[in-house]
């Protein structure tokens, strides 16, 4: 990338992304820390560490995971795999393991994609202990008998879980969530792409005064998400709207995974934004993100999971080839721009009463009525104002107006702005 | 039209139509009050007037306009538009003026419809002070450059708005409002159409025994409505259903504008009826007639539009080509023929509660059971009356009885009569 | 039938209806007695009789028809039709008559069905005193002028109406009600194939612990269950289900009539059983077999009708060529497990709420959870509880969520055993 580009917000994303790719991340451990501490660079963030045995409704904090090293020597002594060179090569949680071991033995450690035998898979054994690595299955099979060395440094203690909160202090004390996972290591798409798009998001946000307080939380997939609820528990009532952030790398049309109530407010805003783009919208089911646990039957809260591609279904889907390749500096910068125009929506769909219910109020001593001749941009608006003013009953937001009256959100808070402006509305409570 | 054709309730309909045409209405003045003069030749009519200046709800009721006469002369002193071969040569509202203009000047108070540049279009400036003329877009372009001589004598004073009720009081209290706007001049279809096929709806009803009273009320456009519903305030909540009648004498199909509760009785009723005629059933939309009054929020009343033209959607709208050619003495009579089907359903369409609603009844012993054989005609009947022994239950009307068992509403109606007369059903309360 | 093929049971259905064939049963009288006799060999049985007069709502049992023979001579004396070669010959609850007739008079007892000129028809005359006859229209329409005798040996008496009852005690006092009716003569798919399932269907059961308590009525039509409905008022609110079985013995695909509450229990059940099939669902009507009784709205149970042929819709029906030919083994068996396998979805279709709602619930140290690698078969199963956890908050039963998550029922529940078996679930109340 060379520096002419990086006048877009696109390419400066695509450049953190970047900068993020080569650290060895996981649930838990150095990887974390290293990566949140580049993050404060960017943006404000409140870090915060639960020890390893921390008990977090049915889970448990595990032991905190470090890397150093690994590789597997063939009986010449050639480094047949170094994780020097790609850190999916060793399975996440590994323990360490220095021996000598046949061909037959070694291929029970070894993890492969035999659909996708050129890339190196991304596996994981958080809660069972094990060894392993991960290698292109084309090479796994061009291995020859014989004896191999086999070597992980790692350590797996008792310790600390990471996780880190940017808050903006909005005019409401009502919150919307923002979540983000950060425990996968050199995956670009799944998720540097979506921590990425996370500060970015922060960033323009600091600039705006909100109505709602945004919470962003960056988490590690599943344990932190469950943690992070633990520990939130009794605050939780305040989130009235939330999102997991993910897959917004790719050149993917857009998806949106609905939030388990359907039908909830973020679900009607989103799917109105995506309505100018190719997209797929999807119902709520309990296996993807983090969304799985905001929307577990006992919190059932309003998050969705709005993304790109899906989860699980595109090709290099914890894979090596989820790499800086596949994301692009373009689809980061326009899934940022969805991001921003969902809160747009958001922040705006407010709900009114309209203050002169008996009949139309009289646009025309308000200088809102074209009195004699008529041009159709005026009648749209006049259209516009005289749908607010009788949907207006309180129980319908400018984004259920703007849908019966077939009019674009901001053409309806517009016409909204100018009936506030003469008293004809009020907000609702 | 020759005295032959005058045997049928359409013809007479349309030379109803012929006598008003001439009159110069407008949403006060002489011409509202000549026009009720001779509807009460037909019907009877409560005749009331409302004092300039009045306040209701947002508005206030304007001054009183009259005109009498109005000119344009060119620099010949030939008369190139007069008044008194069109009322829509002069903008409604117009304030008198008598002076000698350049063209430039002229052409700011002359309006005209390019799309059809032949028709005189009809416009009104009630509420903000002007003079102004309208003519065809061809006679526009070939004005010829000079001094002109315009002359509007028209009166704007303090006066009175007038507006009009026919009522017939039934056998409930609960009514039925009919509105029909009396405020264009030289318009056939938009509104003489209505307010000539509601006479004839009031003269066929006067000789009938009616279970709601009827309230039609004979008032401008939006300041009427709006009028009467401030004088009527408090009893509003007698309206249970309640229709716009108006262009009911072009040949198109019919539409049906459903009311802001979009599936009250009325709504179901007219659809119903309907049903046997290519027709369009739109949604509710706050901009139309004084539908939009009545479905404010503020009294959301269960009031359609019926229509043949759709308000704003046929080219002679509003213009000099909506004259007694539009209006097809055919056309009305079917009008009127639909208006009194949906008034025959709705007067029949009752809810009952099953006397024996354990098992079913036994038909036989009341004489409504074929014993042995069969004919499809009697099967369907005795379908029927099951149908509605099965239905009632108090939470469904004979309407709801017909589309569940797909036969015809006379059919269960008939049917129910006769377990009615069993002592089989009970009406609901 | 050779001994060799009643090895299925679809065989042994086909066998008892062969034997119940001959008898002449009607809505009382002895036929209906030697039946029932006959179902005591093969299940437990309780037998009911009650009097001819006795009241029940709106009906009154009549009096008990019996029937001994019945003949036409001609005039040479030979029997055109002998009711010993068909017990359709005879109109039911005919009269005793003997006596000589010209053909004029013979023709207005005489009932034929044109549109199946070779079949008898299958007449009643209930509840009018009549006597008459049935045979094909082409013997009608040959007979010769002249004299006949007619001769029918009948009473009709005060006596007994017939009816039984096999009950089979679940841990639930909840009720599962199927009905069949037992009022037809030599008529094999209506209804001695729904007799035939209901003994398969009883003897299969008996063999199993049943969560809910089943009770079958063998009852004559309508009056049969309008009696059985005002004898057993006080235990109604104990019926859960329902069930009336008919029409199970012919090749047509199945049919599913809803229940009169439309989205009951029982008709999702039966609605999911037969989507691996071809079938159709038709709404409830108020015409039918005595699903009418049971869905009358003082009622209004949950029971529907599952038959193979439509009510009234084969061209067989109620005709003598509802015959041994026109049931098949394989059909009857092939009914015979629809009925087990809604039984069997009705039985296990419970309603749980997770004990870990917070989160979800961590299968790993349940050993529920696939560590590292993961073939797809075990992908499903977890995704199978991860919906059963997040459904299950005492709204949503196991069909419910089966569904949602577009997996088959069984599936659903074999999971839902693992995670009862964890303690992660608990039924509801």
């Amino acid at each position: 990338m060379n520096e002419a580009n990086l006048n877009t917000v696109g390419d400066q994303m695509h450049q953190l992304i970047t900068l993020l790719y080569p650290i060895s991340r996981s649930i838990t451990g150095n990887g974390v820390r290293e990566t949140l501490e580049i993050l404060k660079r960017y943006i404000s963030l409140s870090i915060y560490e639960v020890p390893s045995g921390t008990e977090a409704f049915d889970w448990t904090v595990p032991k905190e995971w470090n890397i150093r090293d690994g590789y597997i020597k063939n009986a010449h002594g050639d480094k047949i795999i170094d994780y020097k060179n790609s850190n999916l090569h060793v399975l996440q949680y590994s323990g360490p393991v220095h021996k000598k071991v046949q061909l037959a033995e070694l291929k029970e450690h070894i993890y492969t994609s035999p659909e996708h035998p050129d890339w190196i898979p991304y596996r994981t054994s958080y809660y069972k202990e094990a060894w392993g690595f991960c290698m292109p299955h084309n090479q796994l099979i061009s291995l020859e008998e014989g004896e191999y060395e086999v070597f992980i440094d790692s350590t797996l203690e008792n310790g600390l879980l990471t996780y880190a909160e940017s808050f903006i202090q909005g005019e409401l004390s009502d919150e919307v969530l923002i979540f983000t996972h950060i425990c996968h290591p050199s995956l670009c798409n799944d998720n540097l792409s979506g921590i990425s798009l996370c500060v970015y998001l922060i960033r323009n946000m600091m600039q705006q005064k909100c109505r709602y307080s945004y919470r962003f939380v960056f988490a590690p997939a599943t344990i932190g998400s469950i943690v992070w609820l633990a520990k939130n528990e009794s605050n939780v009532r305040k989130i009235k709207h939330g999102l997991v952030c993910t897959l917004v790398g790719d050149t993917s049309n857009f998806t949106y995974k609905q939030s388990r109530q359907q039908n909830a407010e973020i679900d009607q805003i989103v799917e109105y934004v995506l309505q100018s783009k190719p997209h797929k919208i999807i119902d709520f089911s309990p296996y993807g993100y983090d969304e799985r646990q905001f929307c577990s039957p006992g919190f059932n809260l309003p998050v969705g999971c709005l993304s790109r591609a899906t989860f699980g279904k595109y090709p290099e889907y914890h894979t090596s080839a989820d790499n800086l390749e596949l994301v692009k500096a373009s689809a980061l910068q326009e899934s940022l721009e969805v991001f921003q125009e969902v809160i747009h929506v958001l922040e705006a769909n407010k709900k009114f009463i309209n203050q002169n219910p008996k009949g139309e109020a009289m646009l025309g001593k308000r200088g809102l009525y074209n009195t004699v001749g008529a041009n159709s941009q005026n009648i749209d608006f006049q259209i516009a104002l005289l749908w607010i003013m009788n949907a207006s009953d309180g129980s319908q937001s400018l984004l259920d107006i703007a849908r019966k009256a077939n009019m674009k959100f901001d053409y309806i808070k517009n016409a909204a702005d100018q009936l506030l402006g003469c008293g004809l509305l009020k907000e609702t409570a």
